[in-house]
Formats: structure tokens, sequence, C-alpha cells
């Protein structure tokens, strides 16, 4: 070994939360949102993991995902991870995805895209917070393939961020194992209408956003959720929708001038029905992982 | 009622065939193909109905689905019909949706597409013809949403076109009430891929025309099928899968370079199976329906 290898410099990565299935799409569809988290890693005596902001409630050691994953990929324990979120944990926003790859990228990792897949069990939010900006990423034989699809930019996104959490473990649980055939069909029927009008956004309907495979099932782990979706609904966005396995609910705007009330609207209808948690506006990520020696 | 107003001239109306399906997106894509019907009606003392080419063998009655059709648009059975058809009747090439379409024009319908999609059940062939190019139209409450989807250019097809007919409501009747929830996700990722790899030649790729709802239920009405999409993909094809609800198999190639052999292989392989047919190279229709006054 040559000598000083063992004094590596930090390095530093950075990935975009996302937002993913979008209606129709389930574990297929993945959109990065301007929200980041940075990984910082450097050899260390010993394990030390600092977290800040969003997840840094998560114990500081090495269960951390982070850490795992970093360990795992450096082969070593030898290191500090350092953490820095804006991605809300728990909440349907890819956050243990945008973790896994930016900490894989910052411990030296070749491909922190099938590392994080791995994390996730499906491939549509490691997709986007690895490419960045609207992905489909359906597992084929266990891998995800990954493509990216157009999205126009006049497009804007509203995102209600409930308090609570759902572990997408449960939200999981709560599928059913077999679907009717029309079920089927009008899924892949709205997620053909959801590519076009996500690609132009005059073409884009309500009916895009339809889902008959996850959201119904899911609906008892978050009974609000019909009535805050129909409120974003008729303060204008296009459609709303359920943000990966909940709880947060995405809508959809034509432009960002509907954006602005279909936000206020979203920040109404969690006050009136006791949820608490907080409406944004958020920004597609084009630029997915950066790494940073 | 104006003097002469009986005595309208002919109207010619010309629409393309379509293939549909197209691996995973059942009862969503479409895809007019360089095969026509031409169907001209004009006012005559009595019905007369008169078929050429292909269909020519169904009987020139008032039971001819061009003659009900341009009577129901026309109100009136004093019409001659004529028929000029190069598309395969009852072989999965939407010769039913396109002739309904071609008729209802050439009667005088405002919305050619609305008649033809009540014909067929389902609107994405009827889109195929009236529209051109590769379009998805699920039905949303009944109607069809026609959305146009990009279509490289570059992209080859090769159909086979076996002689024997396989109705579509026999077809139809195959097909289960339910499906596994995976297989219902199985479809819609490689719905996704489908279109991004329609959209861009070197994007396409043979998961993208996996299919898990319809082909395998419909294997035991043309059990030669899956050995024939084999040596169409083993010839080079990207991809290949039924055309509509069959007997046609559809190959999609990269290039009209690789198109060749694979043509050449898929009559190759008809004849080896014993099954009477023929292979052919078509082009993407990219006009749809055209209406001469």
């Amino acid at each position: 070994m040559v000598p000083g290898v063992g004094l590596r410099t930090a390095v530093r990565a950075r990935a975009p939360g996302s937002t993913s299935n979008i209606g129709p799409g389930f574990d297929v569809l993945g959109l990065a949102l301007d929200l980041y988290v940075e990984v910082e890693v450097r050899d260390a005596p010993r394990l030390v993991v600092r977290t800040e902001g969003e997840g840094s409630d998560l114990p500081q050691d090495e269960t951390h995902l982070a850490a795992r994953v970093a360990v795992a990929v450096r082969g070593s324990d030898r290191i500090a991870v350092t953490v820095r979120s804006e991605i809300p944990v728990g909440r349907g926003l890819g956050s243990s995805a945008a973790l896994a790859a930016a900490a894989a990228a910052a411990a030296g990792a070749d491909d922190p895209l099938a590392v994080a897949t791995r994390v996730d069990g499906h491939g549509e939010n490691a997709a986007a917070s690895v490419v960045g900006g609207l992905v489909a990423a359906p597992l084929v034989s266990g891998s995800p393939v990954v493509r990216r699809l157009a999205l126009d930019p006049r497009l804007s996104f509203v995102v209600l961020v409930p308090d609570r959490r759902l572990e997408t473990a449960k939200a999981r649980a709560a599928l059913p194992t077999d679907v009717p055939f029309a079920d089927a069909v009008a899924n892949l029927g709205r997620l053909a209408l959801l590519v076009a009008g996500l690609s132009d956004a005059s073409a884009l309907v309500r009916a895009a956003g339809e889902d008959r495979l996850h959201q119904d099932a899911r609906a008892a782990l978050f009974p609000e959720a019909p009535e805050l979706l129909r409120a974003l609904e008729d303060a204008g966005a296009v459609l709303a929708c359920w943000s990966g396995a909940g709880p947060s609910l995405l809508a959809i705007c034509r432009s960002a001038a509907e954006a602005g009330p279909v936000r206020e609207a979203g920040a109404r209808a969690l006050e009136e029905l006791g949820v608490a948690g907080r409406a944004v506006e958020l920004r597609p990520d084009l630029t997915g992982l950066v790494v940073e020696r």
C-alpha cells in the first residue's frame, strides 16, 4: 500500500429527493425535486456519524443508513460520515434513495444507482436522484432500466408534507395480491396519458393522474388523503396524487401562476382537516447526483 | 329541401389500418400502418354495396360493416357504398376500425373517431386510423382520450400475417378477470420503456415489448405464436409481439437495414411451422384519415 493513500481528502456528494409513482405510474415513474441531501465521507480513526437538518432525530451511529451504505461501499468503518438533509424522512419523498445514492457516491461507489436501488428494493426514486428530471425506471430481472422522459418546463409542482411519517414497508403491506384486469388496463391507459401530458403541459388531463392499483388500498393509512387531493384539484391543479408511498401528496399544475393558489388551498385544507404539515412549491431538479472531490 | 341537394357527388375517404396493444400497451397504444381502406359513398336509388380487395369475400349487402356505418350516419339506405381495401380482415390489423372511420367520414359524420370507437368498443385502432402515427387512446368514461406520441422515424416494422382469422371477440373472451398485482406493475413499467423507446430507437430494449396481461392468455388461440415471435427476435428485431388481438405478429426493428433479415426469417418460420401466411415490411402512416369531396 502506498504511504498516504489512507489520508484521502473528503468526498462530498449531493442528491435530490424525488416524488414517485405519480398517479398511475406505480413503481415506474420518478421525478427529482429541488430538496437535497449532502453526504460527506472522510477517513477517520473510527466511525463517526453527524447529521444536520431533516432526519437528524435518527440515531447518529452505525445503524444510520448513510453509515451502513458508506461502510459497506468502503469496506471499512474507519470513516467520518456527515449528512445534511432538506428531505423529510418517511414522507414519500425518496429520502432513503437520495441518502443512499449520495452516501454511496461519497464513499466511492462505482454505481451509486445500484446501491440505492438495493436499499429501496425498487428503482424509480433512486434513478430520479441519480439521473435527475423525470424518469421511468422499472425493475427488469431485478435491475432498474432507466429512461429519461421529457418534462415540460412550464409544469409546476406543489407538495403537501404532513408531519406524520408513513413507513414504506407498511404502505407496501397494504397492497393487494391480485387486481381486476380492467384496473390493470385502466392504469396502463392513464400512464400513457400522463407521460404524454408531462412532456406537454397543454396535453395534460386530470384522468392522467387516476390510479386504481395502490392509492385506494393505502387510503386507510391516511384517511384525510382523498379530501386533501380533492382540495388541490378544486384549487386548479390539473391532477393530484400520492407522492411515493405517502403520506406526502403531489399536485401538478400547468404553470407557476396556477401553483400559488393550489399551494395556499393545500395549506388551508391541511389546517381545516387538522393535519399538521406544510404545503410547498417545488421545482424539478434536472441535474441529479453531483460528486465533489 | 333545396332541389338538387339529393344529388350529392361522391365522397371518398381513406384510412390506414393499424397495429395495436404493442406488447405491454393493451387497449392503449395504436400505430397506423401503410395499408389502406378507401370508402366511397354516393346517393343512389337503393342500397348498393361493392367491395374490392381484402374482405371482398364478405357478403356485399346491408350487413357489411361499411354499409351499416354509412346508413346509420346518413340516416338513409339510399346510397351506394364502394369499399377498396388492402387491410386483411380479422388479423389484428385494425381493419374494422379503419373501415368504420372511412365509411363514417365518407357518409358525412362529424366525428368519425367516435363512430369507429363504438364499432370496436375500444379506441386505439380507431384513433390511429383517424389521427395517424403512434397514439395512446385509452377509454376514459367510455370515450377515447387521444394523445399523439413521438415516433422515431428510424424504426422499421415487420408484420407476419397468417391466412387464418382470429375473431377479436374470441380473443377477448380468453382474457382473465383478475391478474397478479405484480403483473399489472410489470406491464406499467414496460409500457413506459416502450413509449421512451418508440420515441428514440437507440433507447428501445427488448424488455419494453414484454406483456403479462393478454399474450399468454391468448396463446392457445394461436399455438405457433411464441415460436414465431422468438424467430423474429432471434433474427434481429428489438422486440416482437402480437398485433392487436392477433393472429398477426409485429416485429420492431431499429432500422430498415435490420428489418430485411427479420422479414426473411419471419417468412421462413411461417413456412417451417406450416402456418400459411406472409411476412411484410410496413411503414407507419403519419397522415391518418383523409377525406376527398
